[in-house]
């Protein structure tokens, strides 16, 4: 799959941009409502720093997962669908090609 | 100050148990309500990434804190009783020598 070779539109960067700042958005206020409800029921030191492993886990995961890169953005939305944070109907606009890939992708991982 | 020629009786090792766990548990809820407190107000990805590096801290910092080895007693007590998570009358029953070093290291650091 070739992906560093696909153009991408102005229209489609746009579409893009907005694609990933909804999912981002999304992921990150589910986030926060996980922390706030583990954090509601923190009794113990073993409560706090599994509430600390957790964290850790999560900015390890999100530092490289919204990478912006033209390359890289079939695979990013691949992984957002898969995982719920975006919808295909959200992709709306990109070509045909572009959305046939990350269909193939989320069905591949 | 030679703390590590200093004996400890059974009944003292017994009250700087108690004194440690004492301490120990008064720091670690008064951490749970920090933390509870900071998650409800929780909102971004800015204010996740603090609680974390929050977390990190104090974790790196009480891993160390609690030594319960004869040698480093003094200097562990001390710094519960500057903190505020102990008291000198939570002491009580330790020999005056030992006190008193605690009282000097108190204010020392």
């Amino acid at each position: 799959m070739h992906t560093s070779e696909l153009q991408w539109s102005t229209e489609e960067k746009a579409i893009a941009k907005e694609a990933i700042a909804t999912a981002y958005s999304r992921e990150i206020s589910g986030l926060v409502q996980v922390v706030r409800d583990r954090a509601s029921s923190l009794n113990s030191m073993d409560d706090l720093w599994q509430l600390h492993d957790f964290l850790s886990a999560r900015r390890h995961e999100l530092d490289g997962k919204y990478d912006d890169r033209e390359s890289a953005l079939l695979f990013v939305f691949s992984s957002l669908v898969k995982e719920g944070w975006l919808s295909l109907d959200e992709l709306e606009g990109l070509d045909a090609a572009k959305l046939s890939k990350i269909t193939a992708l989320t069905r591949m991982f």
